[in-house]
């Protein structure tokens, strides 16, 4: 066994899918889970994901691993408040999709912290929607800084390996400003390409809508919660992509077919190395 | 048997794909089909989806029906040139992806044009990606004008709805306006965003990303072609897009956090509607 009691905090798609991968892989001898809601904590238990559940977060005092899987602004305040009663060597991690904020705060806070970012979300949320092979195949980005404690970062790394993710370290400050690139600015074109279309044409759509907006029927706080943790990266990233679009559109208004065949050709092979 | 002889000119994704399910289903006794590339028509053959084939556009001349299956200045210019050889009695429908130039060009130069847009193209191209069930279940929009005959409509009609698909019809005018925003938006939207990214960022990249750029993949002719068919309608969709996003910059830089979870809500309220 990895840990003997693994407290999971937020049992919604990922801390569920923790816990559901947790119990299946054998790797703790006793899974609990916190969550504000009660319905969640009781689905939870029924699914064998946790042994016991409780709205109390006291009840992970005797934890050897906190893993902390609520929206990026819940995790810090979860931190600060269970800080206070963890047992000295206990290790805690994250599921945050943004980094820098969290880890320059819990870093001098938790002396076993260890940033991580399971790169494994869903537009679905909920313990309803988690399953055991979520992190199969998947990528986790692990942001250890100078202060992380060394034997707490292998035991986390060790932690994700079993649950069958790809584990890469980065700092901090360059995850975010990937992440601007790669998932929170797919994610802001995804809402605004939706806004823009009458819903009276939905009817009317195809494939290529439907993929391109899969992303924007995702949880409303949680992103919420990402865009402002991430602000000036996304801000950035949000102005480059409207660089590409007007490109597109002079091209377009100007009737420069040569242009526009070098920007879409360029797309495609783009994308081509992206799969 | 709904027609005698049928002829394919364009044997790739779509007209391959007609043409195997002409076969299946056996809606014609002979299926024909042009091309300008020999290697697509001898796979057309070797896939059971053609009977014979031939760069020579001339074989055309007694078919009951022509399909015109090339990209969309293709079309023009095809039909032109088979217009003079066709039997007065043939029927002639296309598959372009814009509608307003081809049919006003098209229904004054044939009697018995129909414009057809099947909804069901892909990223992927060529006869080799070919399917019979690529029509199951998809929409596809015919644009009848006054000038359309409609005994000519009625059976290419028919001919769609045995196909598989889901047959409506609309004005070539409104057609490319709700298509501007429904397919045309989102290609276009999705070529600026994988512009946006550098390439060295696509290893951290998860299933958002992919998703809401898998059709930048498309082919560059073929999109050139319907962005410089349908210019000002996708001008005019591309601005109202650029506005939503905006608006999501705006509420970010004021730090105004009541707006931007109305615009993520009301985002995933809309996608909720698409499905």
């Amino acid at each position: 066994m990895l840990f003997n009691k693994i407290a999971i905090v937020g049992t919604g798609l990922i801390g569920g899918s923790i816990a559901l991968a947790l119990k299946e892989k054998q790797l703790a001898r006793i899974v609990i889970g916190v969550s504000r809601h009660k319905e969640s904590l009781i689905l939870a238990r029924k699914l064998g994901a946790i042994d016991s559940g409780s709205q109390d977060i006291n009840i992970i005092k005797d934890a050897d691993l906190v893993i902390l899987a609520t929206p990026v602004t819940t995790i810090i305040k979860s931190a600060c408040r269970i800080s206070k009663i963890l047992k000295p060597e206990c290790i805690i991690c994250d599921v945050g999709s943004t980094k820098e904020q969290i880890v320059s705060k819990l870093t001098p806070l938790i002396p076993h912290f260890v940033g991580c970012h399971p790169l494994s979300g869903s537009e679905k949320k909920g313990i309803k929607n988690a399953f055991a092979g979520l992190f199969k195949n998947s990528l986790c980005i692990l942001t250890p800084v100078k202060n992380t404690d060394n034997k707490a970062l292998t035991k986390v790394k060790k932690l994700w390996v079993n649950l069958g993710a790809k584990v890469i370290t980065m700092n901090p400050k360059f995850h975010d400003q990937v992440l601007s690139f790669v998932s929170h600015l797919p994610h802001l074109v995804s809402f605004a390409l939706i806004n823009s279309i009458s819903p009276s044409y939905f009817r009317f759509s195809a494939s290529s809508l439907k993929d391109t907006t899969r992303i924007a029927a995702s949880d409303s706080g949680l992103w919420l919660d990402i865009f402002f943790s991430n602000r000036d990266n996304i801000l950035r990233a949000a102005q480059i992509f409207e660089q590409r679009v007007s490109a597109i559109k002079e091209a377009l208004a100007k009737k420069d077919k040569k242009l526009l065949r070098r920007i879409l050709t360029k797309a495609k092979n783009n994308r081509k190395r992206l799969d």
